[in-house]
């Protein structure tokens, strides 16, 4: 984290509380307070340069709820694989697997957008797609504000109203629904983003592929694009505004099938980019499986989950892509000496 | 690269090969021999377990084919971003960005198979799609070693056919055009990947988003899975094979939907994953664009370049897979004293 | 920290201890508890692979005590280099600089020699010279786990006495005196290091400078060593012990000038080296500095500080070591497939 | 390496001569010639801010010196160890653990002075001790470009003639000896170096310990501060000159026993350090020693080689200086936004 940040401890609270459980009918009902505490790298409310410590409490776990998953390896979930790499396992709530670590990610995401609000670097992600209910224009079409009016923060009233409904209907068969976040990053200067191993989309989709349950990352028209030609998706520069003074100007282009990323580093334009996710592995109802002796047996969970993670998973997506556009900015002062 | 590895040099010349322009019609007309020599790290014929130095000398460049793009920005390349962020650029093939980085990948991804070899462990991609034109099925349903015996890089014979086809024709046109490639790994033991920061699938997508001209990356079902329920999309455990005397037994399942990886590791089954390409952004007809003092001009992009960049991008996509895995086994290791 | 180790959380809190000021007379008089809660990464008494999470609350803080350095920089502390680099500075205990700081090495240092423990590998570390006060024979010659038995740690009795007697009358001045503390590590087996960028005593050098007011670091005979001949300093080999059975067998040295390192490898024997404490900076006494507006000023120093840093340095170094030595462990495995 | 930072070829060879054999009588007979020839990331005679590649060819090898040595391990090399962390061992010349690695660290760190030069860093480091011969004052009694004017890199004309001396007389012994160099860093603003894992002194001396044959390294005053008393060692700071216009001044001090690093953070003073050298392993006389099978034997070396590594280790201290210093001037750019 850069020096002299202003730190609004309120913003985390409030970025951390997008991500909460128990917001809506259509979340888990878990009411976790999570609670943030700053530990170190702020003093007089101004970022030091230092770590920034913090710590989240977990004030409302059930341990009890996850005894009957102790033994026995969830379908789809990390449970199996844990255990087979580790020897050990912590059942509850998935131990290191589970999505409570996202809680982290949230504030470390806020801390980052904090960083960024100093150079006019904004980020926002949606629910674009839940099932098969999707948005049918991209996100120029939208005041993405709106996502925040609602509880599957869909910015179309009326999709998200959609969305809700066919989530609801999912929970009520104990069952879960995949979907798909768009996330958007305005203001982003051209430079970001290191050649070969490092490139822009690449952090950004490792980013996002670390995210729990995520399937799939593209930017730009992604699979789209795979039908086009050049002559289609290829973005014709256009000379720069009037006026503008930088040394090396930024240079509007015409389309920007790119994305705003080109050969991994940003030119200027919104980065956009969407993200898949799964349904939930967690099902309220009862699943065949194996226990730990290899025994079949079957396993119904209990406890809260939700039926959907696209509606909490939005945060996640703009705080891993604050961080790493703030990584990226910072690396990119390192080029010239 | 761990030691003792016996390193054959002909099959690291041969998988270089199979990225080597020339090949075919679809491909460029570029005839660069690619000639790989091996400096350090090899001691008779067995790897030291030190840095394997090689290198491969371009001897077919004409500097001269790119003089017209030395103050030009050509469109959708990374002409632009590198020379906003370097302030010098090395306009001839590209420079840094050039996709010829990539035959340093296929060198070490040969060296990552020979390794992986030892193990059991195999990888294999094809092209499952060009343009409009994809195969019908997964990966289960071909003999992916007919891959190698087409130009384009697909096992299924009439529909490779069909995508040499739309490749020439859109050549004629001074076009390109994008497509997908499709990745497997057989052999990977279950206990691959590393939580949070380093999964398995987060770790195959940054070296797949790394790769020129990828614009998008998913893994088991991908961005499919988003309108399938978890009653659908979980994969059931089912008891081990008889017989299976590991420690912890590798655990079949019904289904893959998975893609071979829960919670970010390994479980035992096939991994497999898609990569979407772009179209080829140097285009063999004139584009409108903008020179470094930012006037308007236009660009013929002269010499050789692909229509289609999939053909030689199957032996790439399975070399990042190949090094990923590899880094993934050895680390693997570590996980108990 | 490797998966199923048996974490005995007093053990951790004993090693803390040895680091916790108001011990003896001869350290600070402030009265820190340091009581370490582990967070996550423990379940059911094992290590489960995952990351572990601690907290160490500072309650006994006398904020108050800092209040004249808020705006004065203490000759060679960290304050003035802080300030310029960050252009912000927490100036209560040298915020980020603050030797308090190694509370979490110490912790991390405990869980690092239970993992050791399984595998017979131990470190200890004892004060050997405090101002001119300094053993006369190596570490050989000592009971090390009498350096324990004494305020200042060291295994020599007599020794011990005089040091204590030094730092008592420095204290008594108000000033404060340097010294050195040696390290050994027994039992670690021969092939840890990694060539060229991480040798093993490079990256012990690396742990030691890292601990505060660190100014030297040598293995082996060290800088003593340059006075002499390669004939004087030469370990020669000596055939393997009767019945050694590994693949490649340890084979024992002659004498152990090396250290137990040679190449930037283990060669099985003991790893010993040393390390040079500056006299702690902080002093209770006048001195002349400047202030924050680059004006001349003096400054006293309020509150509790050590005379000698060196004691309660002991378990510090202990701990850097541990965490090399199992990193480096772990590191090895990677070596061949 | 930073984009735009002219690269004069001449210099970097005159670099790479500083370190070659054959210099002089004293040091080995064998002539390399040791050309490099660069290979990417420079375009017209300047950076391009992209890896930059090169190669020295080892044109004067005599792989059949080693013949006597692959089935035997030289005392206190690293065969031995080598062996067994690999299980196979390149015998010639050391394979990866010989010195001519400092090659690539000589051309490497020719670049880095290329770029530290354009902000005015200079890196300068001499002879100071062979044997028991030493220089009597510190560097700053010294005209260190005298240096370059004898066989063994040290300022001092008369000290150097005894250095020489020595040397001689040792080497007609079919022995080796030991020394130490002095490093020394002018012009380094203050700010640079990292809290905590990568102070700048660590990072100074894990790179010196990365040396062949270091065994010491201490920075200031080093271990002989270890007998002092913190009114001594402290450098009272002095008020800014008249007219610094920096936003944060740079303080001038009254001492320097810091080395011009505090808290792990330049200060803006002469950076200084001392690195000591064990004399060379290889000896031109018999030795006792043990072969692959155990079995005790004895090793003559044939061939060529240095008496006294220090003439030639000068310019490789010099460079792996200049890679931390450059590496953390643009790291310490990203500590504001």
């Amino acid at each position: 984290m850069p020096a002299g940040i202003p730190i609004d401890v309120d913003f985390i609270q409030a970025e951390l509380n997008r991500r909460r459980p128990g917001q809506s009918k259509i979340t888990t009902a878990r009411q976790e307070k999570d609670q943030v505490e700053l530990l170190s790298g702020v003093f007089e409310g101004v970022s030091t340069g230092c770590s920034i410590g913090f710590i989240v409490r977990n004030t409302n776990q059930h341990s009890s709820d996850y005894d009957n998953m102790r033994d026995v390896f969830r379908p789809s979930h990390a449970d199996y694989t844990y255990f087979y790499k580790y020897g050990v396992r912590d059942h509850r709530g998935g131990g290191r697997s589970s999505a409570r670590i996202t809680i982290s990610r949230c504030v470390a995401g806020a801390l980052a957008k904090l960083a960024l609000q100093q150079v006019g670097i904004t980020i926002q992600a949606y629910t674009s797609q839940v099932g098969d209910i999707r948005l049918e224009h991209d996100y120029n079409h939208y005041d993405l504000s709106k996502a925040e009016t609602n509880a599957v923060r869909c910015p179309d009233e009326a999709k998200a109203a959609e969305m809700i409904r066919l989530i609801e209907e999912v929970k009520g068969e104990g069952d879960t629904i995949g979907g798909i976040i768009t996330g958007v990053v305005k203001g982003c200067p051209p430079g970001l983003g290191e050649p070969e191993a490092d490139k822009l989309h690449a952090a950004l989709g490792a980013a996002m592929l670390s995210i729990n349950a995520v399937k799939g990352f593209e930017y730009g028209d992604g699979f789209a694009c795979v039908t086009q030609r050049g002559s289609q998706q290829n973005d014709i520069f256009l000379p720069p505004h009037q006026g503008n003074s930088e040394a090396v100007a930024t240079l509007p282009t015409a389309s920007n099938h790119s994305g705003g990323i080109q050969g991994g580093i940003s030119n200027g334009q919104d980065i956009y980019f969407r993200v898949a996710f799964k349904p939930v592995a967690t099902l309220l109802r009862e699943q065949p499986t194996v226990d730990i002796q290899g025994q079949a047996t079957t396993l119904t969970a209990r406890g809260r989950h939700d039926p959907c993670v696209l509606p909490r998973a939005v945060p996640v997506v703009e705080a891993m892509a604050a961080m790493v556009i703030l990584d990226h900015y910072l690396l990119q002062k390192t080029t010239k000496i």
